[in-house]
């Protein structure tokens, strides 16, 4: 990984993205060694349902830690997919809950639907961690943050008690993305 | 408020500064109007003991969302206030935790020095609350965030069953600096 890469998580307030956000960037920054940036940003629009959170990844130093041209951005909800997935980049990637994300705006971009929010609620037991899930999706997609370091994240920032169903969770995020391209 | 007003939260990983400065940005954004940005950056330093997180607030959108010039930083480690506050600019604030920073460092701003740790293990009585402590104290010194916001946005990010521990925290933050400057 050599250029900068962009990442948003998008969903509704409560989901967790910001805790996603600074997960992936601890992953890359702490344990993988890379630079990385994390943000949110808050407008007069902030009061509404849809909330986002984002992540710069980049082997240099990060002048402008915000996210312009997105490269992969997570869509929980409809409502958050609607309103922020005209910053992804041409090429990029929109990953969409497959559930809870029925339209697929029209883009120059990749569409990759999976179960996330039903993934954790059903298979792991517990919809909240549905964001533990998706960074182990976003993890297997982009190859960017090692495994070994993104379990070490996970671990560091979640309750404690909560080990064992956060490991869970993040084995079947890459289970997601394994099982879809095997 | 109608400038750029540029907050730093410093200290050692696991003081809660990440937290602290979504706090503060969902107080200035959600709950009083303003535009925020939240963010932290990770360089190869990251792994070290001193952690920070940052918030830009604004009347006006937040294009470059870096601070770069801060107005105020908190530091509850000696680590952290030495190597942070350099970017502190001309005239502005270090607001330093009074037993854990011994040596303020010379610089062209106006140190204030405050029990804040001191005051969450000792007054409210769990020091892990250091960090919404200094939000009150923080609060009170700057006063660009209303005290209704700011309570709002605290109890709706602290863990369920903690809410009187930490309205009880952000209200010994508040009296440091009323009785400072009575």
């Amino acid at each position: 990984m050599s250029e900068r890469y962009e990442i948003r998580f998008s969903g509704s307030g409560g989901q967790g993205l910001i805790l996603a956000g600074v997960i992936f960037a601890e992953a890359a920054a702490i344990y993988d060694g890379k630079n990385a940036a994390q943000s949110q940003s808050y407008g007069p629009e902030a009061r509404g349902g849809a909330s986002k959170s984002e992540v710069i990844l980049s082997d240099d130093t990060i002048d402008f830690p915000k996210a312009t041209s997105i490269d992969l951005m997570l869509a929980l909800t409809q409502e958050a997919c609607t309103k922020y997935c005209g910053d992804i980049k041409d090429g990029g990637t929109l990953l969409a809950d497959e559930d809870f994300v029925r339209d697929i705006p029209n883009g120059n971009f990749k569409a990759i639907r999976l179960p996330i929010i039903r993934t954790a609620s059903e298979d792991v037991g517990k919809a909240f961690v549905a964001n533990i899930v998706a960074i182990g999706a976003i993890a297997a997609l982009t190859g960017r943050v090692s495994r070994e370091a993104i379990e070490k994240a996970v671990l560091s920032r979640v309750p404690k008690g909560t080990e064992d169903l956060n490991r869970k969770a993040l084995a079947a995020g890459y289970e997601l993305v394994e099982r879809r391209t095997n």
